[in-house]
Formats: structure tokens, C-alpha cells, sequence
């Protein structure tokens, strides 16, 4: 068994926490001075640990092997969401970086070729999974042209030139270069937490499934306009959701979550009866069928809504994504490596949140794990992990990168 | 009977329909060009009528009759709102013209005193009922300071001074110098016309309750967040908008009617579960007791949603207006009238909108009188009301003065 170094590991996320720092998290927007701080100290801490790292286009940071050896994948993201938490993406990193840097020290396993990346806005402050998505070739120049911060309005394009990555190539995923892709997150859930567990070993990436709903009556005066013959598109839009709350406890599986967002009436005025409202819905599973099931009920229900008569009601799909199955041969390897580091102290559970591995696994196998989040939080500045899990969480990817590298 | 002269009442509003036309409407906002416009075209039919015009500070015009007479106040308002119809306000400041210059116009009744009012702002694009709460007292100088228009953001004062208004003395209602106030209006909903009639005589203007209903529960990842921990506080707000709308149909008047005019929930995005939301309620009614009932209902819902537990729930009065009666011997000379000119055709309702009458009934007598709206509609540029019913609803108007002038 490889050892990696705990404190080493814990010191440089205390580091990257420095950088950004937010109360007790990180405020590290991507291509903002501190995110390109961390990509630069992600940089160093690859070449030493005998990798040779490179910036693209977009921003991505890759720490490459020397020679030509199929080699592990390992990585995750820096940025963070607006004053978010110290672990969220820069975990992964940490993870990848002491990984490389324990099996080199190791004469046992010195030779075992990973890897280690980190991608550039998987939080979104211009998009959609950027980083990764460039680096498995979805991200088209005319994208990046068109895109914007959603909070400041800059453009993408002048965002990469302040960064200094203008001009620069974009890194591409080589055919046959990696075994595999590794990823180490936090849970951001509480499962594990509440069945009091060290270490989830992904077994999917959830589909989301979003739609808007929109519901067209007749704005009128809230005072002269009688109730029998009011088209009140905001009692439409409630009616619709109460239809959802009452149904879809009876439709879902075990894991699904469902979620109106927003609800907007128009005009809005306490004295107008709405002439028009929408509604943003999401639903996520990782099961097809129930995928299926839940679009079939939000559909009827919808159906109905429209045949009451109120008001006319629409759905349209804003995304359908697939869930995305993490590697059977990478789930047995972690699993093994954590029965070994934590016997019975780990389970299998889909992740309910998107993650890079979701779009590395469309190229190459991929297998992700999860450490504790203190309460469930995250993308919040109070998100936290003891420390113990973070080191566990260190130790059983370690040990299942040694396993896949040999082909146990 | 006096008679009044239709053709030159519609000729007036026909005139008034051209300051500010739009499509078949008007746009005539308080203080624009074209409201100054239309108040200065009123100055002149007055000063026709044998009456002595003057604006004051706030934009009202009045037209005094010379000598001491204790005199009828007919009026209404000329401004209207964006893009809305074309005899909102207009008739009843048509109708008080018409009816000076019909009394003057027969030996019979010339002595009759009447005087014609045209408030400002009744449609509240700077506050509300700004003209007649001037006019009865009720507005302050530091109100006028502070307001602003609810589009456009200019002050009030620098609206006045724009329209040649700043530095006016404001008009203030002279005690023992009007026996009443008499307003003509279009019903605004549908009643009417359902029924088939010409004319309605008001009985109360109805109050209006006005609620905000705060929700405060828990923002977190709509993925990751299983639904058995979500303190979701849009959902809060779809139900209690449910238990709302199942509730109130079992506890309200024949007349009520109850909107929820907004909710909006934050942050508002997919993927974010609502922290908190808010919800603008309001219900109208022109019984005290029905007003007392709903209000105890609605309270025992919001206790019901608090207790719930699933977010914190707390209940905020915006307003709450009592039921303002029109006079009884008002209302029969209106009835007597009506079933002179139009007999059967005619029957008492409560207003369902507000209107400068109700500022007005709190100083002297005051009584109403609707005509029909076609298709009940109202604030929108298709408004509109049948030739002979605006006719009618004149001479009613004429006939019930001479008999509350007479003391009959």
C-alpha cells in the first residue's frame, strides 16, 4: 500500500483556502486574480512533484508525464462559486497532486504514470463546464465568442485576455493517452454524514431534467373583475405546483429530488389579476425509467392544467441531460481500497450534483468518490469536512489509482 | 325634468378623447402635456357654464360658482392611466359640465348651484387619490416632498414645477359650502351589462385589505438537498396559495373577490431551492363582517402554514380601508331619477374599485353612479361604453341633482 502524506495534504489545502479567502471559505471566481493565483500554485506544486505542467486557452491546468506511458488521469477544479466553501473542486486537485507526488516517492509504485488536472469554470460564472468540455471537445470557438460572466456581463473573451490566456492553445483529450479519469469531491449532501460513513463511491452523475412551464390567462382589474370570470395566471401557476407537490411523492424513486426555482407572475402588482406567469421546474434521477416516469406525470399534469380551462398552460424543455454511469471497474477498485482504509465505513451512492466526471466519462472510463459534507452544506463559505475524512478520502484514491494503474 | 344636451356631452368627450389619443384610447398621464392640456380645456367649458375656474397646487380643477350658495359638487378626474380608455375619470367630469350648463340653460333650474370638480391623479402614477385626499385634507406637504412617479422616478415637485403648478395655493374643501358630492364613473367590471342594465347606483365602495406574507426557509442545492431535510420556501408559498384558494370560496360574500397579485421567490434560479419568498395578497369586499371573516381565515392559514414547519410563515397588513357607504338619500335620488328615465333598467351595487368619492364621503355627502362597461373592461385602451348608455347616464345624473338641490 502506497502512503500518501496527510498533513502534507491538509497543508496545501490550507494554502489554496488562503488564496480568496472568505470568512472561514473562498471567494475565487474563475479568471479572477486569486483563481489565477491557484492555478499558477497548482502549476508549482505539479512540477515538483515531477509533472509537466501547462495553462491552455480556456484556462485548464494540466500536469503531464514525461515519455508516452498510459497514464491515470486525476483531477477537479480551483474556482469556486461566489464566497463558497475551502474544499469545493480544490479537494480534487489537492487529491490528484498528492496522489502523483506519494506514488513517486514510493520505489513500489514509482513507476504507476498518473496524471493531474484541473479544469477551468466547472462553477459556471461563464458557462456550462468550460474546462471540460474543451478538453473533450465541446466547446466551440463561436461558444466562447457569445459567452459572458452571469454576474458582471464581461465577456468571456476579455475575461481570458486579462487572465493572460488569450492566443493560447486549448488542451485536448489525446486518444489512448489516459487508462481513466479520477475525481475526489466533496458529497455536498448529508447521506453520508446521517449513516455516519467515510468515504461514497459514485455510481452515477444524476440527469437534470429542466422545463418551463408558462401559463397565459387575462390580466384584469384584482377589484372589478369577478371571480367566475377571472383567467388569474398566477392561480393557474399555484394550481400546477400544488399538482406536483401532491403527485410526484408518489411517482419518484428513492433518491429523486424535484424543485420549482422561480415562479414569476406578470404584471406583478397587488391590485392586477397576472395575465401571464412561468414557472422553472427540475426534476433529477439517475435512473432512466424514472427520468421517463417523472416526464410522463409532469406532462399530464400539465395536460390537465391546460384542459381546466383557466388559462393556457405550456412546457417547454430547457435540458435533458442522461445520467452518466461511473466505470464498474474503477467503482470495484475504490470500493476495495476503502474496505481495506475503512472496512464498512463506505457505501455506493449517485451523485445529485454535475461534476467534470461527467463529461470525461463520455471519452473514457471514470469513477469518482466522496468525502463527508459537515451538515450537507456547500457552495457556502460555512462548508466543511473534518479532517480525518479528508485524509481518508486521500488514502482510498491512492490505493485504487495504484490498483486500476496495475490492472488488479 | 332638466334636459341635458346629448349630443354635446358626447361632442366634449369625443374632444377629450383627442388629448393623448391611443388607438381608441388615451394616454393621458397626471402632468404630462396632455393631462395639462385636457385640464385646461375643462377650465374653458366651465368658464362656458357660468362658472369660475381655477388649478391649484396640486393639479385639481375646480369651477366655483360666484356668490354663496350652498351648491352640488359634481366631478371625477381627466387625467388617465398608460394607455387606457377613453372615459375613465372623463365621463364624470363630462357629466358635471353637461349638467351646469343644462341647469343654467332652463329658467327652471338656473338657480340651482352646481360646481364641478376634476381631481389629479386619481390613477396614482404619483401616490393615491393625491387630488381629493388634497382636496379633504388628508395630504401633507412632506407626502408630496417624498413622492415620485412609479414609472418614470421624477419627483412630484419637479413634475408640479414642469407643469406650471409650483407655488399654487392647494384648494381645500370649505366647510358648509356643498351639500354633496356627485360622481358618474364606468363600472369597470361586468355587472351591468351581465344584467342588461343602463344604469347602477353604488351603495358602498367597496375596502380593500391588502397582505404581505413572508416565507423564510432554507437556500440550498436543489440536487445534493434530499427532499426529506428541504425547507423550501417557494413551496411554502404554493401552499398556502393552495389552502387559499380552496378556503376562501367557502367563507366569502357573494361579491368578494380576493387576487394574489405576486410571488417571488429567491434567488429564483433552477438549481437553487428557495430560501425565502414572498406573496402579495389582497381580498375586497363592501361588508364589514365578510371583511372581519376573511381576515380571521387568512390568519388561521398562515398559523396553519407556520405551524406546518416546513418554513417560518409571518403575515404583514400593507393597507386596510373600511367600506365607504354612499349616502342613502343620494342613492334614492339616483333610484328615483333612474326609474324615471330608464325604468327597471337600473340597480344598487357596491363599487368594486376605488375612486375619489370615497375620499370625499368622509367630508360631506357623497353618492355614485355607474354606467356599463362593455365587456367589463377597464385600464385598457378598448375600454369602452355604449352611446346611449353614456347619454343616460347623464341624464339620471342631471335629474337626481335637481332633486337634492330641490331637498325632494
Amino acid at each position: 500500500m502506497v502512503e500518501i502524506d496527510g498533513a502534507r495534504l491538509l497543508a496545501d489545502l490550507h494554502v489554496l483556502r488562503g488564496i480568496g479567502r472568505w470568512r472561514t471559505g473562498v471567494h475565487r471566481p474563475t479568471y479572477s486574480a486569486e483563481d489565477m493565483a491557484a492555478r499558477r500554485w497548482t502549476m508549482d506544486r505539479l512540477r515538483e512533484a515531477g509533472l509537466e505542467p501547462a495553462i491552455d486557452g480556456i484556462g485548464n491546468v494540466l500536469g503531464r508525464r514525461a515519455g508516452g506511458a498510459r497514464s491515470l488521469l486525476i483531477g477537479s477544479h480551483t474556482e469556486t462559486q461566489n464566497h463558497a466553501g475551502w474544499l469545493d473542486g480544490a479537494l480534487g486537485v489537492a487529491y490528484g497532486i498528492e496522489v502523483a507526488r506519494a506514488l513517486r516517492a514510493d520505489p513500489g509504485t514509482r513507476d504507476l504514470p498518473v496524471e493531474v488536472i484541473s479544469f477551468a469554470d466547472e462553477e459556471g460564472h461563464f458557462g456550462s463546464f468550460h474546462g471540460s468540455r474543451s478538453f473533450v471537445g465541446e466547446l466551440g470557438d463561436a461558444e466562447i465568442d457569445a459567452a459572458r460572466n452571469r454576474y458582471a456581463g464581461t465577456t468571456l473573451r476579455d475575461a481570458l485576455a486579462q487572465a493572460g490566456l488569450a492566443g493560447l492553445p486549448r488542451l485536448a483529450v489525446e486518444p489512448g493517452r489516459h487508462v481513466g479519469y479520477l475525481e475526489a469531491h466533496i458529497e455536498q449532501g448529508d447521506t453520508l454524514e446521517q449513516a455516519g460513513l467515510q468515504v461514497g463511491i459514485v455510481t452515477s452523475i444524476v440527469a437534470i431534467w429542466q422545463y418551463r412551464v408558462t401559463f397565459e390567462g387575462q390580466q384584469n382589474h384584482a377589484g372589478t373583475t369577478r371571480m367566475a370570470i377571472r383567467k388569474d395566471a398566477g392561480l393557474a401557476a399555484v394550481r400546477l405546483a400544488a399538482a406536483i407537490d401532491a403527485a410526484f411523492p408518489k411517482a419518484v424513486g428513492p433518491r429523486s429530488v424535484w424543485t420549482v426555482g422561480n415562479i414569476t407572475l406578470e404584471p406583478g402588482a397587488a391590485s392586477i389579476i397576472p395575465g401571464r406567469a412561468t414557472m422553472l421546474f427540475q426534476f433529477r434521477d439517475a435512473e432512466q425509467a424514472v427520468l421517463d416516469r417523472l416526464d410522463a406525470l409532469l406532462r399530464g399534469l400539465v395536460l390537465d392544467a391546460d384542459r381546466a380551462g383557466l388559462c393556457r398552460v405550456q412546457i417547454e424543455v430547457l435540458s435533458r441531460s442522461q445520467p452518466k454511469l461511473m466505470d464498474e471497474r474503477f467503482q470495484a477498485a475504490l470500493e476495495a481500497a476503502a474496505e481495506r482504509r475503512c472496512p464498512g465505513w463506505h457505501t455506493r451512492l449517485p451523485s445529485a450534483a454535475g461534476h467534470d466526471a461527467q463529461l470525461m466519462a463520455k471519452v473514457m472510463p471514470a469513477g469518482m468518490l466522496f468525502v463527508p459534507s459537515i451538515g450537507g452544506i456547500s457552495h457556502h463559505w460555512t462548508e466543511d469536512t473534518k479532517e480525518d475524512d479528508i485524509v481518508m478520502g486521500c488514502r482510498v484514491l491512492a490505493d485504487a489509482a495504484v490498483a486500476i494503474l496495475r490492472g488488479d
